[in-house]
């Protein structure tokens, strides 16, 4: 495995593999890998020919008063990882090269990246497209693949592939879970062992969506309460508990074939995310 | 001439060159071409293999008591011209082509975007760096061409092509003039016979400007001032009359070899722009 650490190299790189025909498959990540970012790298494997992954923890996707500076890292134990599912090249930019000084340019998805998490993190979505576009001018990948546990992030770079007319196709991988449920997150390392059982609420929460909608309810106020009352019972705060329109990310006042739960919860003092298709 | 209506159409003729190793000049515009445009095809034809120019007025960069209705259009002329300078093909999307329902995605460029032209028309640069990004990744050219006129555009547009990692190399031509000095526009075709004659006071205010600096004047203030009285005294309003660093566009006290005038300036119901370098 190549680890190419210059935007003129990644993309001599990428030059390179178009030129014999290959076609590449992009995989962005911030580190600190888990089983869930394994099996995008395992679909960008079965879709692409040469499959590259970047680690950059982006600053432009933190606010002020978020994680930045203690998101875990562990970039050796990362490159093995890698290495020994036979990813092609590893890019790590540093920051002054992705944002030097004297860097204006932000690319936004209105609407869309204002609602949910964009209503408690404001400028999370501008810095995580605006990365995604630079990483994909850098890599031309043919097909990227993004994970299902961050969806309103995946709607969002779908979005902006089709409006800005991007030449790549977008693939997304189902969440993957721990035994209890939780939805696998380097975030998830933050948790306390007590914090750590308890987060299971999210994943029991969504169950129960789920259930209900089996049982017959459409009521969706009906249901978000239930959801509400259990993340609470767990103690934990709750900054939205939505039932939405997968594609639009619309709130619901119905259940229909394309409703989704979707729930962000601090727990602590670590904010996790979670969603599931109701139907 | 190729005269392509669809962006897969265009997607795919870009690829065609590409894969027979052919580089690609992009000239984009809004048509009602004048010798201004034609210049900016010339270097196109210079440094690239094939020359594909846009013809697509905007409707994101203009605001909404602006002339995006009236904009002077004649795309038979505009096609006659461009097939006898050799073009080999002319994109001409549509407005919904470009901008389908639900259409959500700008890219800015900030700071930039809010001088000079960005404080009277607030949000007509990110409609210019949309559109323009949006061709980019349609037509996939490696060079593009700008006009000096519309200068602010040119270092915004080089902003974002260095910022967003774009794989495009951009290229400017210099302001063509008409015999009185008056910088080739499409809209010198709103001005009536007396107003064409008075507009030609924004080139004798940049000249003026030039021979100030010559005769060893370094204060910027000084020279405005000189330049304001002689606009107002040909009936011309001013939106703004600037001496700027030539890259950061930020404004100077004293004259520096970047130094560069910059004029708004409406005369009647026609707002004009112009540059010089003074130096």
């Amino acid at each position: 495995m190549k680890c190419i650490k210059s935007i003129s190299g990644m993309k001599n790189f990428s030059r390179m593999q178009h030129s014999q025909g290959f076609k590449i498959g992009f995989v962005p990540t911030m580190g600190y890998l888990h089983k869930g970012h394994l099996s995008l790298v395992e679909i960008a494997k079965r879709n692409a020919d040469k499959v590259v992954v970047s680690i950059f923890v982006n600053p432009t996707q933190f606010g002020p008063n978020e994680d930045l500076d203690r998101y875990p890292r562990n970039i050796n134990r990362d490159k093995k990882i890698l290495s020994g599912m036979g990813v092609d090249a590893l890019f790590l930019p540093s920051k002054k090269m992705m944002y030097p000084e004297g860097y204006l340019t932000y690319v936004e998805v209105e609407r869309l990246s204002k609602i949910l998490c964009g209503a408690s993190r404001p400028k999370h979505f501008r810095g995580v497209t605006t990365v995604v576009l630079k990483l994909f001018n850098i890599i031309e990948p043919d097909i990227a693949v993004f994970g299902e546990k961050d969806y309103q992030q995946a709607v969002i770079i779908k979005r902006m592939v089709s409006d800005l007319n991007l030449n790549v196709r977008i693939f997304t991988g189902k969440i993957v879970r721990e035994d209890d449920g939780i939805a696998m997150s380097s975030r998830n390392t933050y948790l306390s062992s007590d914090e750590r059982k308890r987060a299971a609420v999210l994943y029991k929460s969504l169950l129960l969506a789920k259930d209900l909608v089996k049982s017959g309810e459409k009521n969706c106020k009906k249901i978000k309460n239930r959801m509400k009352k259990l993340i609470k019972s767990e103690g934990g705060k709750i900054d939205y508990v939505e039932i939405v329109h997968s594609e639009s990310l619309e709130s619901l006042l119905s259940i229909e074939d394309k409703a989704r739960a979707v729930v962000a919860v601090w727990i602590g003092k670590t904010r996790l995310i979670d969603n599931m298709q109701l139907k």
